[in-house]
Order: structure tokens, then C-alpha cells, then sequence
């Protein structure tokens, strides 16, 4: 008889944008006069780009011609494209990486998931508390997080690591040692970052007790502060311990075009065993390539149209950040993140858990957030809001929010 | 210290279709005057019908508009996407398939890979030999197949399926029992199919053992027989039994777009567990849809005038069949398959191993073909050539075969 992946059985029951999605269309059924504003999942809300959208035109018609037609890709991603990523995102910063060592995906959220698929079962894996839940739910998905605590919200073989007020909302270096640290910097849920000098002793840490970083910059495009590293592979020794993940989500609005990629240095090994072939072989194995049209149109997020466009989108979002952060400064609520992220974590009004915070702002004010608690529980007691709704509406939100207080 | 997966240091070394690339480099190299054909890699040539690409610049369009642009899809594909699957390739035949058991993906390779993660790490698995690697590695790379031994090339603990000329190439039911089973037909890569009275007793016997079936359906566009069954839900129970792949691949080109759909019926369990929300789970934590406007694509396929072209493209390779089937069964060389898919399977000339036959063919006649051994252990003697190239090309190519012989 079949038997299925009874780590799966252990996960906790609903997802968190599940249950926030839910709660929002109830409300949306019972108040059908209500306008709502969604500040809760950070997707991205202004179109594509036109460099972009031109170069996926061109690509289009290319399929559709004889000699333009292109079949299965190259198994790391077409070359024009990792030459791209190779020059803009790593030699313009000092930074060599191969283009062997750069793979071409259909997103991080994919890439972040699976890359674990390379690692041993009894690595210990280290995450921020609040974190992206795609962490944790992959390595239990693979039974490397022990058992569920649901009272805590804890698995009890994984390392949280706290990210509190104190600390700015980022992690510290771990107590116990873990083999595998998950780091997302600029931060999501916290919006957090820090220094390049503070990300050197976490790449320092990693290289003397040979763990493996898999660092997470899925929101790099909104660094805005000098001294802040927009890869990894600026701190020294980074690619004897880091793996990197690349999303084109956030910096080219690619929710839903889908394209990402992942950095595997060829200096990076366990012992004797290099990881870049290993990831070759899953990449080979398991995966089949993005689209030509959408790896065209990462192209031309490369372009001089495309940067000068992005530049503007990134600035766009980045403005309703301001509008969010200091409009509810300015009103006496407490908030970071949002300066070198486009997320703003805020504190709950009166004492009020994430969740109670939560079904007060929707059924006060009509605007939809993020509980802090969904993301871990050193995130109870705070919320998210993020910075991808259109300026109007954001204002809009940030107005209502200011009334409450 | 993190520690590596160990199960991909048994994987065998190179990949079948990188020597095969590799010794064609070669020889182009060796012979810069030589015109070399290849019908080795099964890769469409044909340019992608028109009202697909239509579908595709309108959704292009669309994303670069406020109104239009769509950012994160739904988990488990379009609605639009889903709704055309289920009336087109399923209640068309008779066959009631909810739009919450179709799983819109990136592709069925993937698909193939992925679906044995929500399986316990025991169970043993059938395939057949010759076989798509994709079965067994994914399964070795989890831990499932034992040990590798290169004298055989066979796993210890994989149930092979010899699929031999005695029984038209296709495998017979096991004599040790498994307790998943991949099938695939039409099959890649002996062409070979089954009746549908012959897929009911794998249904039946997948019920009967509890074992699971996974049915890889992606050359099914390509049937020309009646009674040859479209779906494994046309067969009595299989719903209790049994998941299905589909591609876009070969039956709309899309080798280099990207799209595939897997159904996991409500009914199918282990004992009491549904597989249903085990993939609908693994699917929403570890990918995050396919691209809107592949899935516009998609849709197009579903359409009138998309299903007219494609039409007359797979009848324009199954003539490349046609012509490959009948050429060399005319010079007297022993072939199947290339009647429901677009595969002949040819027995090698004088007893060559199945590597000697690919470089006499490379040396002498400048054509470029896979080994059947490359397949598995039962290949060996046997050659796959495939009908996705032109017209103009397949004729030579088997025109310069004939003179072999």
C-alpha cells in the first residue's frame, strides 16, 4: 500500500494570507457599501514596465516565426540573461560572480523552497522570528523540524531567532549553533535591515562554525541607505557560506510574470562536496526552465529603459512607505521598517494581539493588514502593512488609521 | 557543520541528453562541412500557432495597464485556465473532473519530479525500462531507490517493467507488487501505447494492491487509435488510483513557453488521507503559479482556432512519423511506435550496442538520434528517433538511413 509524506500531516492547518483572505472577503459580503483598502499581501499593484512589456512583444512574435521559435532553454536559464544578472547585479558592485553560478527560476518563492531539497535531514535550520512562513513550512514539508508546538507556534527542532524592538527588529547570532541560517535583509515581515558591517559578522559566524547561509534579498531594489549591502558577496568570505536568492518580483513587479534566481558559488562546499553541482542537478532534474518571453523580459529589466523605468516604480512604492511611516508617526502610532523595505511594522493600538488588531482596523476603518503573529510568535503584538497599494489609496488607509488613535 | 543531501551522490554522473549534446558538439566541430540532423532530444521546431500568440501579445498588453495587470495568481492556476481544462480534456470524453483537482504548473517534467514528495520516503516504485530518467531520479534524490549499480545501471530497490518486443514494447504488471507505479502513454520513449481494456487492469490492479498510479499523459494529443484511452479517468476506479500529468509540450509547442496540469482526484487516499490537499499544500508553499499570460496561452489552446492549428500541427509531425515509420520499415529495419506518438523505437543494425548504432549514425550519415540504453537496461540495442523536426529535415534524414541498410 501507498503511504504519503506524513510530515505534511504535522503542518499547522491554515495559511496565514488564507485566513486573512477569508476574514476579508466576509466583511467584504456583509458590507458591500464599505470601501476596502488591502495593505496585506505584498503584491505589487503598477504595471509592467513598457521597456519590459515591449521586449515580451518582441519575444512573442519571435515564438510565433520559424526561425525565431525557441524550445526547451538552456537548464541555468538562456546566457543573455545571467550575462545581465552577472554585469548589473554583481560586477557594477565589485562583486564577481560566474555566470555558472547563477540559475535562472521562476521565483524565489520557488527557489527558497527548494533549495533545502540539497541539504542533509538533520540539518538544524535557524530562521527570524516573525519570518516568511516558506522557510520553516519547506523544511517540515522535508521532517527536518522536529514536532509542532501549537500552543507556542514552534516547532521544537528549529532555532528562532527573535527579531524584537531591541534589537531593531532583526535577528542576533543564534545561542545554539545551528547548520543552516535563513536570513531576509532588507526584511520581510519586519522591514528591517542592517549594515554591511553587521551582515560580515553573520557571514564571519557562518564561515567558523561551517553553517550555510541562505540569504534571502528578494527586496534589495529598496535599499536606499549607503551602507547597506545589496548582495551578500560584499561581506569577505561570503561564498565559501552563502547561497543567494534573486526575485523580480518586487524590483520589476513580476508577481506575475514570474522570474527569480539563485546564486550558488562554486567555492561553497560541505567537506569535500561543492553545492553548485547539486543544485545543477535538482535545477536539471526537477525544473525545466522559465518561459523565453519572461527571461526576454528580465532582459530588459537590464536595460537602460528598463533601469530608468524601475527607478521610478521602486520610487513609487518607496514613497507610499513615507506616506505610511511618518503619517502614522506623525499620528503617535509606533512603526519601523520602511525606509530600506517596503513593508512598515507597527505596534498594536492599546495592547491589542495582531489578530484582535487585525478585526479592529477591518471592521473600524475597512483596511486590510498583515498580523504580525502570522508570521511567528515574536511577531504577536505587532502588524504589517505594505507600501504596493497604489498612493491613493494609501493615503486614504493612512488617513483612516490616524482617526483611531 | 551543514551536511549535503547524500542520496544525489548516487545519482549516476551524466545526464543522457548531455552526451548525447556533447558528441554532437564534437563531431560538428570534427566536421564544420557536415550537415547533421538531429531527431534525438524530443524538442518541437514548429513555431507557435497564431491564435496562441495572439493570446499572448493581448495579455502582454493587459500587464502593462493599471486595469489589466495581474500580479500573484491563484495557487492552483486561473479559474479560466482550469475551467477549459476540465470541459475540453475531460467532460468532453465523459469524463467529470472538478476544476479544484486540476493543478496548473510550469510544466509536467516538474510535475513528474515534484509528485512524489507528498509520498512516504518507503514506498517502492515500478517503472518501466526504457523509461524517462525524470521517474527514477526524482525518487533516488529522495531516498527511495536504494543503491545504484553501475554494472546494471539499475537501482536496487526500483521495480523495473521490462518493456520488451514480445509485449509491443509496453510493460506487463509487475510480479513483485510496488507501491506507486509510473506509467506513461502514448510511451516516451518506445511510442509504444495500450488498449484501453489493457490500462483498466493496471486501474484494477493499482486498487486492488492499493498501490498508486502515476500516469504521464503528455504525448496524449498524439493518439490516433479508438480505442486507445485519452485520459486514465475514462477508466472504471482510476480516480481511486490513480494522478494524471499533462503538458502543453507537444501538443502546443509550448517546450520553450511553460505550462502543464496535474489532476489529483478528491477520492484518491492513503487509508484516510486525501492526496488532494497534500499537493494542493506542496503546490502553495513551494510554487507560486505560472505566469499570467502563459496561462492566457494556455487558454488559447482551449480555444476554436487554437485547437484547429494545433491540429495540423501534430498531424504535421505525426506525417514526420509517418515518414520516418514507413521509410525505415520499407529498407528493412525493425521499428515501432509512430503510430499514437510521435517516438519510433528501431532495433540497431548488426547487433550494435545502442551507443555504437548513435556513432555509426553520427559518423556515417551525419544523423543524430538517442541510444535507447540511455533510457534503461532493456533499451540496450534500441534507438529513439523523434518527429518533431521538420519535414524537409526528417526526409533526408532517413532518406541517408536507407542507404545504411
Amino acid at each position: 500500500m501507498f503511504t504519503v509524506n506524513e510530515n505534511y500531516l504535522k503542518l499547522p492547518g491554515s495559511y496565514l494570507f488564507s485566513t486573512v483572505g477569508k476574514k476579508e472577503r466576509e466583511y467584504r459580503a456583509a458590507n458591500p457599501d464599505k470601501k476596502v483598502i488591502k495593505l496585506s499581501i505584498g503584491d505589487v499593484t503598477q504595471p509592467i514596465a513598457p521597456a519590459i512589456i515591449e521586449a515580451m512583444h518582441k519575444a512573442v512574435d519571435e515564438m510565433g516565426t520559424a526561425e525565431g521559435f525557441h524550445g526547451y532553454a538552456p537548464d541555468l536559464g538562456y546566457e543573455f540573461l545571467r550575462s545581465a544578472i552577472a554585469k548589473s547585479d554583481y560586477k557594477a558592485r565589485g562583486v564577481d560572480i560566474d555566470i555558472d553560478e547563477i540559475f535562472v527560476s521562476d521565483g524565489a518563492k520557488s527557489d527558497s523552497a527548494n533549495i533545502q531539497e540539497i541539504l542533509g535531514p538533520d540539518n538544524i535550520i535557524a530562521v527570524g522570528d516573525p519570518v516568511y512562513p516558506v522557510y520553516v513550512d519547506s523544511n517540515a514539508m522535508a521532517g527536518r523540524t522536529g514536532e509542532y508546538d501549537s500552543a507556542s507556534g514552534m516547532w521544537n527542532k528549529v532555532i528562532y531567532m527573535p527579531c524584537l524592538e531591541e534589537n531593531g527588529f532583526a535577528p542576533k547570532l543564534p545561542e545554539k549553533t545551528p547548520d543552516v541560517i535563513y536570513l531576509c535583509f532588507p526584511n520581510n515581515p519586519t522591514g528591517a535591515t542592517i549594515t554591511k558591517d553587521e551582515l560580515q559578522k553573520w557571514v564571519d559566524y557562518a564561515n567558523e562554525k561551517k553553517a550555510l547561509i541562505i540569504y534571502d534579498a528578494a527586496y534589495e531594489a529598496y535599499i536606499s541607505e549607503e551602507n547597506v549591502a545589496h548582495t551578500i558577496y560584499e561581506c569577505d568570505g561570503a561564498k565559501t557560506c552563502a547561497i543567494e536568492l534573486k526575485s523580480f518580483s518586487k524590483n520589476a513587479g513580476f508577481t506575475g510574470v514570474r522570474l527569480g534566481y539563485t546564486v550558488v558559488p562554486k567555492e561553497l562546499k560541505s567537506g569535500d562536496v561543492a553545492l553548485n553541482p547539486l543544485w545543477a542537478r535538482r535545477h536539471g532534474t526537477k525544473y525545466n526552465g522559465a518561459p523565453y518571453i519572461i527571461q526576454r523580459a528580465g532582459e530588459a529589466v537590464y536595460s537602460e529603459a528598463g533601469k530608468a523605468e524601475l527607478k521610478k516604480q521602486v520610487a513609487y512604492y518607496m514613497n507610499n512607505a513615507k506616506v505610511i511611516k511618518e503619517g502614522l508617526a506623525s499620528a503617535g502610532y509606533s512603526v519601523s521598517g520602511g525606509v530600506n523595505a517596503p513593508y512598515i511594522w507597527l505596534k498594536t493600538l492599546n495592547g491589542m494581539t495582531s489578530w484582535e488588531f487585525f478585526d479592529y482596523l477591518l471592521n473600524e476603518v475597512s483596511v486590510v493588514g498583515t498580523p504580525g503573529s502570522g508570521f511567528g510568535p515574536s511577531g504577536e503584538g505587532y502588524f504589517r502593512l505594505t507600501a504596493f497599494g497604489t498612493y491613493e489609496n494609501t493615503v486614504e488607509a493612512i488617513d483612516r488609521l490616524k482617526k483611531l488613535i
